[in-house]
């Protein structure tokens, strides 16, 4: 269906150059005649294109492995380990700065201090820094990749609304970055480079039609449906936070009313806390700190922590049930902050999904924590620039 | 990112000759050098593959034509009047089928008699019969495409849910239809089928992020991202009927409470009408009659009626907000028996926006009533059949 009458034959070399270093990346040592196989190219086509690859040192040759019908041959790897990505995560008041290689692995993770509404210009200079420091001191630093809260509007560098910190708003993450390092950046909303996260390197599972649901200091959903990121035409879409639960609730900085992202945030949970009396001295702690005495507490017997851990476990519910309808996905993964609630968490969303989704898609589902070694959403910051290393090779290497 | 690794020299075949009869339906008459140019293809491949389609008949040559720097060339053609297509549309209560051209001309169409829950086996055998005399009497018909209300479950045939007319949920569309006719048959959930036939018969746009809004019997939607259909796992995804846009209000029969098709959904509007004094008579009528009385009494000034057709505005503009935040389509095309009741639905739609959605993605979106000549989800139904025909040619005939 989708007739681009751009294409050219540059932009396919480039496919085909980018198909088979997914292939590498996905399926290990291959030899040429098996990527072409897989692929449906010509041998000819393979000894070209991996030519270049090997000319540039994106690929290397690992000499004799044992191929199919047990007939020697010479294996192609993309070593993974070779190439490094930053990745930085923005969260309100939170921002990590991480060092990974291509497969995810973190080398090194850094919490800037917390920023508060005045001190976004200086964070700023600081993550700039921080940043050339580390590409200056690593040469197989390849790409950074920075996750931003949604909805991110891609074509404008801007993010649309960032309740509960409003000065966000003002900030042009593609003017303050896209010059500042001397390799390429890339920008994504958090969630949906979460999804990425989760696409490229949960080994449990090769899952094309997949939910990422992040439970953070917002709300937010990254969701690739066969493959691809579901996108929208301004890079917006998939704002699970700001779809209403309830057209009379309660207000939200968007505009909408009954924002899912005010009844199960980090700050709506941290909110709550502060207004009753479930954890003493919430008000000076962080909204991670609040959430995390909170799960704490529950996890310790104190049951009004108990009930209302469950209670944002059924508003999280509530915003499954959305994702099912409006995406169908094969597999939701809840990350991020609110996450660490842990299994009271999923058994309030499974009490929801059984009373409210339909019962054949409901079924077809799996809920999972995530089980990314770090933060999905700085990890994430990695996967946005590693999808684009393997999606648009030659930005990376001018001479392939 | 979608490394499907199953891709084989056959696909990469048949792939190459839908996008050439792609280019060539959405494009006219093209020279071979052009489709060359605009699809990234070798002049050699070109030729190999329009002597197959040639051969098989699906297009042909129309003799000189002007090409590009005024040079003549020989041009080939996709006629679009020489196929035909049958569409069957199912609405719980309503049947039409309909005979198009490629381009979605109406050739004919047919509505059968009311179906209510004891008369759907009946109606099922008068649709085999329907379609195949059809079929007998027109040799051009290449294929036919069923539009089913949603969630349209497509591996199992099955629609999930019903609401208001259970007994289709038994009903498997796949063992009914699929060894039916001499031809293919297709089947989609109806505003998928409704997206598709606005992406490929409406002229005024060449959008490629579209969102049908199906205000009919059910409320339903169907998502072009990035010019493909999102479908979700199991082909369920993007069903707006089932989001809950208030989780403390009405019960669906999908087990969800809430659910925006319970507001303003045809069959929600004859209820609200046969509990009201509004429109006399309304209970003997059927739903479609039920709401066009309702729309001619707001237009000729009954204020009850006007302020019900507000309300009902109102409902479809949650479900606007809710689509913007959930897809950020470029456009939102609302049709069926609801969009009938014009620019007075659309105004309140529009204050909905207004009020509740992000200023920068309410800017960048259009809400348009649709304007296709027959409903468009029969249409739709013929949309299905002919995107098949064009995404998979060979299917149609076996010497390609």
């Amino acid at each position: 269906m989708n007739t681009n009458t751009t294409t050219s034959q540059a932009t396919v070399s480039e496919s085909n150059r980018s198909r088979i270093l997914q292939h590498l990346y996905h399926n290990g040592i291959s030899s040429r005649a098996q990527i072409a196989k897989a692929l449906g190219l010509t041998p000819a086509a393979i000894t070209k294109i991996t030519a270049r690859l090997l000319e540039a040192g994106i690929i290397t040759e690992t000499g004799d492995f044992e191929g199919s019908k047990n007939r020697r041959s010479i294996g192609l790897t993309l070593d993974v380990t070779r190439f490094h990505v930053v990745g930085v995560k923005f969260a309100r008041s939170l921002v990590e700065i991480g060092l990974f290689d291509l497969a995810g692995n973190r080398i090194s993770l850094e919490d800037l201090p917390t920023v508060s509404e005045d001190t976004i210009p200086a964070t700023l200079v600081t993550i700039r820094d921080h940043v050339n420091r580390l590409i200056a001191s690593d040469d197989a630093i390849v790409a950074v990749g920075i996750a931003v809260p949604g909805p991110y509007l891609r074509d404008q560098g801007r993010t649309a609304v960032v309740s509960s910190m409003t000065s966000w708003r003002s900030v042009n993450f593609r003017t303050e970055f896209a010059d500042a390092f001397p390799v390429p950046v890339y920008i994504e909303q958090d969630a949906r480079a979460g999804a990425l996260a989760q696409y490229l390197f949960d080994r449990h599972s090769t899952c094309e039609n997949l939910a990422y649901y992040l439970m953070g200091e917002g709300v937010g959903l990254g969701v690739i449906n066969n493959g691809q990121l579901i996108n929208g035409a301004q890079g917006a879409a998939t704002e699970i936070g700001h779809i209403s639960i309830d057209i009379n609730g309660i207000p939200c900085d968007c505009g909408n009313v009954g924002c899912l992202e005010r009844y199960c945030s980090a700050v709506a949970i941290h909110e709550r806390l502060n207004n009753s009396h479930i954890v003493a001295g919430t008000q000076s702690m962080t909204h991670a700190q609040a959430c995390r005495a909170l799960f704490a507490a529950a996890e310790t017997g104190n049951s009004a922590a108990r009930v209302l851990v469950h209670d944002i476990g059924r508003y999280a519910g509530y915003g499954c049930v959305t994702i099912l309808n409006a995406y169908n996905p094969e597999r939701i993964v809840v990350g991020d902050i609110v996450s660490e609630a842990g299994q009271p968490l999923l058994d309030a969303i499974h009490e929801v999904i059984d009373e409210r989704a339909i019962p054949d898609i409901a079924r077809a589902t799996t809920i999972a924590l995530s089980t990314l070694p770090t933060d999905a959403t700085v990890t994430g910051a990695a996967a946005v620039a590693i999808t684009q290393f393997l999606e648009h090779p030659s930005v990376f290497f001018d001479d392939v």
